[in-house]
């Protein structure tokens, strides 16, 4: 059993469920035809399934390691790489003047997702590179980007993220890296900086790291960092690394998954650095960068859903036990509802997050606030409930396999290990909940009574086919204003953070429901309205719990005193 | 940060919660006094806080590994073993007269948790020899238990149940191991067992196998199985080991958890084994050892949630992010609500199981019906909402921990590596649930409603002083009630099966509402009131989603076809 990237399954998603001909439909991406989506999904698909996916159990079984200040990856890596690169997917939604494919983010992040169900310790390395040439592309000087893109989009060179430090996590803004002019437009870079994922690694010529510091007369808080590209080796002056940087791998940490993506600790000694961006203008840069990789990491969760879907659905169809009409496990109820649960999380986490991608290309195409608004709505919603689907249907998928998902060979459990960290990294989804009720409600929740309007109507064009479902996600959606409502008359934002975590998953299950209704009424009697009547049958009912949750508020929260909970 | 045993938890729950009381008042258990149980459970823990939790770790680093055809121990587990076996542990609850404590088993599961807590891998080999020596003690000649009961018990030998052959996991009469009459009483027991936890080690001078294995004339099913004593090394005429058994370890599992413990695959060629119990009566004799068995995996999972939520918790107070009151995370609101979510769960999942514990005791001690068949109402609900909790609280613990939570040297990671098969051994989830919707209601719901009548009299007893609280509870069980008929009602098992395990854990969710609320009772104005709220308000409501997805029966769980859910 290996790997098969799901290209129909994003075809439906693009014609059925997205809209992606509103896409397709603008100036900017008017060269993405069905016809091209259809050849570039084939393409990226063979490329995971024949290089990808072969090396997702080399790379737990051979991790990354650290060899006299140099990252020697695993076996195979370096392959899978250039095959990457050579593909064009490091550059996929990047400029064409750049060497890059211009596609839009919907589909960059099929293509993500295919990687990430592939070998998802290898697909962090692309989508670090990603990240970067967009920061870049946004936020560069001309001259920064002529020398660094082309570069990073052919894969020659590869980029990194540098935020956190030991004592800054969450809270980037305590971070302690300096950056003192040399004046000659250039800056010395000194501080460490942890969790650097594929900080370093033996098949690029350069690594480039982007590095948030403070200069000397930055305020404290976010609002005094900047940020700048601190090169491995320094270009010269025809472009080519020349002297080493002041810069070094101190460490690789030993993680529970993901054995196959080194994750630094980096030293930066006076590195030189070029400054990205205005002076004090880091965290705006750093933003444009993480939105995008919150949403690859959504991907990610769903990657992995994919694959240890694929995985389970493989060995309850093969595995005998007890007698059964196939001869299989699949046959038995229990066994069923948990392939059931699992495909039907993730097509409602597949669903949000290819919507989002969508509405991002909208506001790109189109500078419509609107879109922009959905999109940066959708953002956190589609990391955590795509994480979180990704944790939850590969710990299921180990259920599935019984006592040969504790094997390590069986790989089930692989999948539960290297997917954990994707609901901490790229801002936990505790924070993602609290982005979501705070800072995405400053509207008041127009967007999310925009979202729910929408929900309603279709669910009011279902009824005459789909009553009971209709129904259930008419009224599901309506407990769901409720909530919002509650929440948004919060004054103290302690209020909905108590809460936000179950309002985000309560969020997910409706727009789960209305998806997996669109996908009914586009399937009449088909597979889909099956799955679609499972889902919102036994699955959009948690939403009831998550609300009352959502509602109840800090107080009850704060209830015990430190002491109490220790006792 | 280190793990300490909750002593006085298990102090409150016994007087407070699970009527411990009412066992030493029986004449059987007339010496487990207050202060008889509190110095046991002080000296337990004490041998867990200071002699096992310092394994834990170790035994991860630095696995079990097979030379030479023995089982190497990781460092310290042979100490370990000792100091389990000096503190009486092995025998806590076996008969007097071979060297038992005779201790009702309320309190044993009180230690095996603590044990669990502090170093998983090793309790599991105390867990194994207890369910031997419980087997032996019901099942075995006199000569077998005058022969191995002492040395069991004084932790001389240990030993191991061997169920599981490759084509035969829970389906357990499909297996093919043979055992034929040697002629003189013994018999000659040949095949390959799996997944045979502690099937080795380097510390007892004697392992002793209990093999399920086919007669000659052994009907094809479970039927036909008959059970085996089948030691290591043959005992001569002093008892002690002698000639060597046809019998090795073929290899060990490479695991996600439990490195610690050393899980084998064992073949039997031939070797010399004595029968236990009636011959075909296999099955009887490993129940009782399974079901107990079953209760002591439930208390793995609560061990391993107070583990976890002692970590999580030390690190909550010690770990600096942003401006908060203490300084620490544990202020902001997500974080809090993520450990009074452990907290609340960890009191649930111990009061049903120490509740199990105590009706198993009172079954024993008065041989009361009523006592037998609510003992074993509870035991699937134990055994899967104790590792249900575990699994998930130890997941909690390590989202509080952040990105420090995926490093492995924190070792909250561990506890989720670790736990992750209790939900698998002894009995899938799935397949408790099974038992519970099928066998343990053949009598058309009557233990289920009695139990249900107590929760709503409790409910009612509450409502002057907690009418919230009290109605809260007293609806969800009404919801059970309702959800129970309709199950009840199914006379096609199968649409039982299709909701057994969230109908499963909607009732211990209600168990949990219950026992939250006479927590409340006995403390009111104090922390197990505020905690109780926190649990009734915002998690039991869970319970509701649940008991819909119970409802749906087969029909829509069985809609896609073997095709579709493959496309």
């Amino acid at each position: 059993m290996t790997f098969r990237s799901p290209v129909s399954e994003y075809e439906f998603m693009l014609k059925h469920i997205v809209g992606f001909e509103d896409v397709s439909a603008t100036d900017l991406f008017a060269e993405a035809s069905d016809d091209m989506v259809t050849a570039i999904l084939t393409e990226a698909g063979k490329m995971c399934d024949e290089v990808m996916a072969p090396l997702e159990r080399p790379g737990d079984l051979n991790p990354a390691y650290l060899e006299n200040g140099v990252v020697r990856t695993s076996p195979g890596f370096a392959d899978g790489w250039r095959a990457i690169a050579e593909g064009g997917w490091l550059g996929m939604s990047a400029p064409q003047e750049h060497g890059g494919m211009g596609l839009p983010m919907t589909i960059t992040s099929a293509v993500n997702e295919m990687m990430s169900g592939a070998c998802l310790s290898l697909q962090l390395a692309p989508l670090m590179s990603q990240g970067q040439i967009e920061a870049l592309d946004h936020h560069a000087s001309d001259a920064l980007k002529e020398l660094y893109l082309p570069k990073l989009i052919s894969g020659e060179w590869t980029g990194t993220m540098n935020l956190t430090e030991p004592q800054a996590g969450s809270d980037v803004g305590a971070l302690s890296s300096k950056a003192v002019p040399n004046g000659d437009g250039t800056y010395a870079v000194t501080g460490q900086k942890i969790y650097i994922t594929w900080g370093d690694n033996d098949f690029a010529d350069n690594v480039c790291h982007l590095v948030l510091a403070r200069l000397p007369d930055g305020v404290p808080g976010t609002k005094g960092i900047s940020l700048f590209l601190v090169p491995k080796f320094l270009p010269d002056d025809n472009g080519n690394p020349g002297k080493a940087n002041s810069l070094k791998v101190v460490s690789l940490e030993h993680k529970l998954g993901l054995h196959g993506s080194p994750t630094c600790v980096m030293q930066y000694d006076g590195a030189t650095g070029w400054l990205v961006g205005a002076e004090h203008g880091g965290m705006a840069a750093m933003f444009t960068m993480m939105n995008n990789a919150r949403l690859g990491v959504g991907g990610q969760g769903v990657g992995i859903a994919e694959a240890a879907y694929q995985k389970a659905l493989a060995y309850a169809l093969e595995r005998k036990q007890g007698k059964t009409p196939s001869g299989g496990i699949v046959d038995h109820a229990d066994v069923r509802r948990m392939l059931m649960e699992m495909k039907a999380d993730l097509f409602a986490s597949r669903a949000i997050l290819l919507a989002c991608a969508q509405a991002i290309d909208m506001s790109t195409a189109t500078g419509e606030a609107d879109c922009k608004t959905r999109a940066a709505f959708l953002t956190p919603i589609a990391k955590a409930f795509g994480t979180d689907t990704g944790i939850r249907v590969a710990d299921i998928g180990l259920q599935v396999h019984g006592g040969m998902g504790f094997i390590e060979e069986t790989g089930a459990a692989q999948f539960c290990r290297d997917v954990r960290v994707t609901s901490i990294y790229e801002g936990t989804n505790g924070i993602q909940a609290m982005d979501l009720v705070a800072r995405k409600m400053m509207d008041g929740g127009e967007m999310a009574n925009r979202l729910m309007d929408e929900i309603e109507e279709l669910a009011e064009r279902a009824r005459p086919t789909h009553p009971n479902m209709a129904e259930a996600v008419w009224q599901a959606c309506e407990s769901l204003r409720e909530a919002t409502d509650w929440l948004v008359g919060q004054g103290d934002l302690q209020n909905r953070f108590a809460g936000a975590v179950p309002y985000l998953r309560a969020f997910a299950r409706v727009l789960g429901g209305h998806y997996h209704l669109m996908a009914a009424l586009a399937d009449k009697g088909g597979p889909r309205e099956k799955l679609a009547r499972f889902y919102i049958k036994r699955m959009l009912p948690e939403h009831v719990g998550l609300l009352q949750h959502a509602q109840e508020g800090i107080e009850g929260a704060m209830a015990l005193t430190l002491d109490e909970l220790a006792s």
